[in-house]
């Protein structure tokens, strides 16, 4: 039986090849996690059980997809990074970020009754995530976009944090605080927590102040050439998948975090590392 | 703490938005579910709990997404329509090819054990989806599409079915059936299944031989425009929420199947229905 | 000499193929016209070279691209349309937009001194166009916009003749007709040329008040195929350039145009006309 | 009179805007212009007034369009180039790159008589250009299209000079010079030049051996920022709108064209020359 009279319709899918040479960040995020985190009782400012399963789900992902080579997760959303110099699925934009929307999302829900032990999920609530890609020209951008995102966490930890004590420590009501926090400065905030309920929030947690960044515990292979070949990046693919995924809290908006680590912005990985620091999952 | 000197980066984000007025369908495959399914012992030629899955999966998407107005899956592909008057996400290409994949795969996973209760997923192991969003211009060749995939399902099946009768029956090495296939039309595998296996093909199972498509039993609603502003939207879609979603194994080729039900084409739905046929889940 | 060290550049080109299926209108604007046609010396509210030429190089164009089935003009923008089975450069965006913008341009530079034959060009003011191409997915939505463009060459006429009779043959300010015009109704406008000047607006010339169509005099053939082959594109391209281009001033907004030239919107076009009406330069 | 029923068509055109920080490219050919140069009776291989004739055109769009930061042509082609931090027409691509089509063509068409006195331009046969904007994520990828444009130059040039010396001073037939050429090195085309007919390709004009490269005579400006707001793009407009334009035929592969005129990759230009070199028409 002949298929061609139907076939036609497949001249309609349009190409969607990323721009060569460019980082390609996908960024994924919880869709209705406000109402969601209610429904689950997630406990608020935040919530370490959901902060380590979404850091745990975009281990799988990493694991998954070895041409990753970093990844960035604060609340409920996670930007994952492809150096300029990959491949994958010849850059396809929907091919991509579809497939570490659907990775992550079945991680997600695979590990959750690990980390949510006795809030077993409802079907009519499933946690589910949307994403993007989205190209930078070059690594000063790039960085630009990872520092945003920290910069982000900041502030929004800082204000939810300051929020939340005082609904909760200081029996505030909801939109008291937020009333009274608008149009204040951080060191307002810090002021607020401080002289108020005593809490010094450069004694918070560095997961909740800086966010969770994700990496492979490897060195620069100065062998590797710039513009790897089919085979090439198979075995790199195979070399990293024997890498270590390290999770870590930790400033990348300074030098300090890339210079240490030149492999993830070389793009240049490939080498097995002679020790590893932080082990996830 | 000012943001704005990161926030530039938000300008790289490309808007996406499909062409108004056309059908959009989100296609979704399987990631490498040929060795997936015979990881899980996936029976051959067809795993009914397999399909059911899948089946299950898609009704939880068309339950979370009212918008949707029709879906058809074979195999491990699903494809999920939305009617050209379709606002949702004021169309954006990744929101919508992403929110399709993740609940898929949230409904796919967490369904899994319900199917497969003695074959518990693994970690290194977790099946997922990718997908794209194709636009067709016109019901015309949008229901062309339609029929291109159930063409498909009938082509593959029943290579299938004849290639696995003769090695599961036959005792026929693999590569020897494949080596007799080669080239064969639709009359000599239904006769090498009716001669050599007395199979008569038109005796298997619909679900096999057409494929799954899923719509609402609703009724055609006359009062409803031609462009339903956004606070009419949401009443449609609350509507919709209450109708039944069916799951049915029939002819979608010819034009009976939609004579029958003119609110999938005409985007005119909302009335609920006066009766029901066959409920899903 | 290899010229393979530096041919990778090539892969940044991305394809830009429209939608199969949809209409295709490219529509050109004059660059900077309002500054040029004070530069130029143009006539106000209409200066008929001035059309003349715009419709002299429509039709150049029409006739250099005879997959061309319609177009329509006023003032410095012209809109030339593409039927849906239209196959031109593979429907490349870039490439349709500029090569029309450049055959336009080429024809009124060439043909401004037949029009303005005592004003020259200067080579510091040349006129030029800008263009963009866009897809409308079915006749209706073509026509609406075709009816959108004839509806805004009415209000323009009308307000423009208004405008420059109360100031030139009024002696009013141009403020102070701005003024006076601002939230009018046509009915005002109407009232206003009347009361004031003696002019009926319904005697002005049609070419002003119905802007400009061109379109081929040819016949509808039974013969053609929804779907030609490259050969029967080109047999059609050579007949095509053998009929007669016709320049109308009349009214594309209501049925009766569309309906006494079917071979416009049925997109089977192709013999030979018996008759024609009014031939173009 | 409302517009409002028909406006909804402008919801289809769709936004193009291209990569922020990214050189754009847009490159213009010739259309048709094999059989055009034998219609106008083109001298073989070069004809110096059809290329002035470009190069003039070229300066008329440089000239207009002072965003532009240079310019690269051979033959009937031309590319023009616009530095990352480009903000004109907001990066949309296809107003970028019809304007510089139309542009382009208004030059040559109007220039045709100055270059070509003794061949008028025929209605039927106008020279017209298509056109493709391309991004490029950095320097050393741009200036690598600006290699590759130049070997292809010279690769063009060295064949055609070989081929039409074999066909017009050796009275060669065309297939017959066609066959022996093919598979040639450079080398075996220098033998054949210079042993058969006492041609050294090193003294060849530079015109057809480099190509015309056009560029501003400016000077790097200490004072201008990254991203300068709309009112400096004004400013550094008017600047370069004194500066004078300069067509050369030197080498761009190696550094030191780059290396000499820092304003052209620093996208830092603005302040006026205190020398100029060879100013154009």
């Amino acid at each position: 039986m002949a298929n061609s009279k139907y076939e036609y319709v497949k001249s309609f899918e349009q190409p969607d090849a990323l721009l060569p040479n460019t980082w390609i960040v996908v960024r994924i995020d919880g869709r209705g996690f406000h109402k969601l985190s209610d429904h689950y009782g997630f406990i608020k400012p935040n919530d370490r059980r959901a902060l380590d399963l979404m850091n745990a789900a975009a281990v799988g992902v990493m694991k998954d997809l070895p041409d990753l080579c970093i990844a960035y997760g604060i609340s409920d959303e996670y930007s994952f990074a492809f150096h300029p110099n990959c491949q994958l699925f010849e850059r396809r934009s929907a091919k991509l970020v579809t497939t570490i929307v659907s990775t992550f999302t079945a991680h997600y829900i695979y590990l959750w009754g690990t980390y949510f032990p006795d809030t077993p999920l409802q079907p009519a609530a499933l946690p589910s995530f949307d994403g993007r890609a989205v190209m930078y020209p070059n690594s000063r951008i790039f960085r630009d976009y990872m520092s945003w995102r920290q910069v982000d966490c900041h502030i929004n930890n800082l204000y939810n944090t300051t929020f939340w004590t005082m609904v909760l420590q200081g029996g505030m009501d909801r939109r008291e605080a937020e009333l009274e926090l608008k149009g204040t400065l951080s060191s307002d905030k810090n002021e607020i927590l401080f002289k108020r309920f005593g809490i010094n929030y450069n004694n918070e947690e560095e997961i909740y102040k800086k966010g969770s960044v994700i990496y492979r515990q490897e060195e620069t292979s100065p062998l590797q050439e710039d513009t790897p070949s089919k085979t090439q990046q198979e075995k790199i693919r195979k070399l990293r998948r024997k890498v270590q995924v390290v999770v870590d809290h930790v400033d990348i908006i300074k030098d300090e975090f890339w210079e240490r680590r030149p492999w993830i912005l070389s793009g240049k990985p490939g080498k097995l590392p002679t020790e590893a620091k932080q082990v996830a999952s």
